[in-house]
């Protein structure tokens, strides 16, 4: 009766999560949130010709999603003036990135990577037993030169840089991430996490070109379309690029649901430039409440606000702590010196005042504690 | 501008799919199938409470599913009289038997399986380099003893069977599976593919036994429950063996709606009876098909009918395009002697009316074709 024979590469990994979700701690607290501001979700809510769309494909859901994704990914293809072969469809970002890894690296491979972006872009190097090189942010932003430079040293496969970025919220220039892309090594993949580019400002997107065979953008419905509970999301990249992929994805993996609900959201533009307009509302409150409560708010690019507390990470987790202990849900960067920072999404007017109520014990709370 | 560098193992694998979609047939068509019979699918719908279950999640879908499934496992559990513990929930059993795979099979480990089995399991372990090794079939059966003593001569780390099995519809007795799970050599685990459980007859399925630390057995929501388009499987094991899985899965795979569908799906038993009910009645209406045509119906335990064509596989082919071309979607298992046959899904009397009237022109079509 001995146990299962894991890989060896099992053997070395932790049984983990990446991000312990608001249920867990809502289980732990004994109550539900009182305002959930802490995933960077959108809590305006999907388009409501989504939402038909996803109750009208409930009833059709006996029968398995289209395993070549095809009417999402010609309208996906439209959507971006490209072709369906440079779109991958996907289970969010997340299952996406997670292909992506698994086809290019093995044991000791490396990968570069900001020291505080995506953990659970960590999470599937460590998986596949590839070696994480990180570099530090710079300016609370993450440092295209730095990354390229250490790909180069260390010979990396795989370059992970996000922009807009999460969890600072901020972004490059247009003419900063093309010079990176310029700039690639020979042999080294550039994943550009592109889930907060709905939000970003204008110049901030670099012109989408599918030519480059070693570049390779993401997007999701996850955001600023308000579907993260769907698990949508796409990759844009060359033709061969995207075909790798069907390599090793789960053929079945998209639902019908899925399907008719980012098709529904997609078409809907109209609700995604006024949702884009509520989170800048809302951006503008969180950064209000941080300032008229002595904090700083960093510029956003995102639906989210990071805020800087003004002292070290002890101090940002006591904030937090107290928060949550209070109903609200939020979140923090994991990295010094970036956790002197608490992470706040786009929230409804009343969510806000529920952050706003809060946070001045929260402060008071974390001054105590130090 | 070299392609980016995939790993050893990738560069080794084709670009496929397991199975081509009916929606790819129908597009090549130019026009849709008149009855849905080919994917195994549940026609009689999943129930009504899921399906507004699921549009109500809808709107709630801005929000992240819960990465502990904690809810859906805790029914789960009770559901079965083992504890929350014991299940594992994930992306679909073809998403769980990927992850099986991923922790137990390095290139070249062996896995044990029957030729002409489930191919998409065969392709998760060629996608992880495993040396697969094949067993014919025994009577149109799986062959326990024969998955055994193969096991244990090329010393596997995995077997796969199915109970009841799919693409035949066979099944084998509880004591027979419960032998082969007594005979399973140290250190092999077995995947007990159970996807057909609930259209089994009594006697058929071996009490579970969540003690032993090396059988895990799979159920899903895409058969009877009838919502495949949902993405939602799950698997029973030991405790341990279920938490290795939190090592390598995608921890926000599902989304909220699926967790929402399955957990109102698993409440409405009254609708999983009746639906069994229908495809009992479904099952002998095939079999009446079939005999009225001169051909021979297989026992089923499954939701599907597997009809032997009575010729070669050449023969059964030709009768599948026939069948294709008048509208009526259905398939075929790959491998010989069972290639002789045609497997058609249970499907409403309209379906059925509409099989049936394709059946004779496409037998004779392909006696003209032979």
């Amino acid at each position: 009766m001995t146990t299962p024979r894991y890989t060896a590469l099992v053997q070395t990994l932790p049984a983990t999560v990446p991000f312990v979700g608001p249920e867990t701690q809502e289980r732990a607290r004994g109550a539900a949130f009182t305002a959930r501001l802490g995933a960077n979700e959108s809590v305006f809510g999907p388009s409501p010709r989504a939402v038909a769309a996803m109750a009208q494909a409930a009833a059709e859901a006996w029968m398995y999603g289209d395993p070549e994704v095809w009417e999402l990914r010609q309208a996906l293809a439209a959507h971006h003036g490209v072709t369906a072969g440079n779109v991958v469809v996907g289970e969010g970002i997340d299952g996406l990135l997670g292909y992506l890894v698994r086809l290019l690296i093995a044991p000791g491979d490396a990968v570069v990577t900001s020291d505080g972006a995506y953990p659970t872009f960590n999470y599937h190097v460590a998986g596949f037993g590839g070696a994480l090189h990180k570099v530090p942010y710079a300016g609370d932003r993450e440092d295209p030169e730095a990354l390229i430079d250490r790909a180069r040293a260390v010979d990396a496969r795989l370059i992970y840089f996000a922009n807009p970025d999460n969890p600072m919220g901020s972004w490059h220039d247009a003419a900063t991430v093309q010079a990176m892309i310029d700039a690639l090594p020979e042999g080294c993949v550039l994943a550009l996490d592109e889930a907060y580019a709905d939000t970003a400002p204008d110049g901030a997107i670099p012109a989408l070109d599918v030519t480059h065979p070693r570049v390779i953008r993401f997007r999701t419905f996850s955001k600023a379309y308000g579907l993260a509970g769907l698990r949508v999301g796409y990759a844009l990249a060359a033709p061969e690029f995207v075909t790798s992929f069907n390599k090793i994805r789960n053929h079945f993996g998209l639902g019908r649901i899925a399907q008719a609900g980012a098709m529904a959201a997609l078409a809907d533009q109209d609700h995604l430039r006024a949702t884009v307009a509520r989170i800048a509302e809302a951006r503008a409150r969180i950064g209000q409440i941080a300032t008229e409560n002595g904090l700083t708010p960093l510029p956003s690019a995102t639906n989210f606000v990071t805020i800087d507390c003004g002292r070290d990470g002890t101090f940002a987790r006591a904030v937090l702590a107290s928060l949550v202990r209070q109903g609200i849900f939020v979140r923090m960067p994991f990295t010094p010196p970036q956790d002197r920072c608490i992470r706040v999404s786009a929230g409804t007017p009343a969510d806000l005042d529920a952050f706003a109520a809060a946070l001045p014990r929260a402060l008071e709370e974390a001054v105590t504690a130090s």
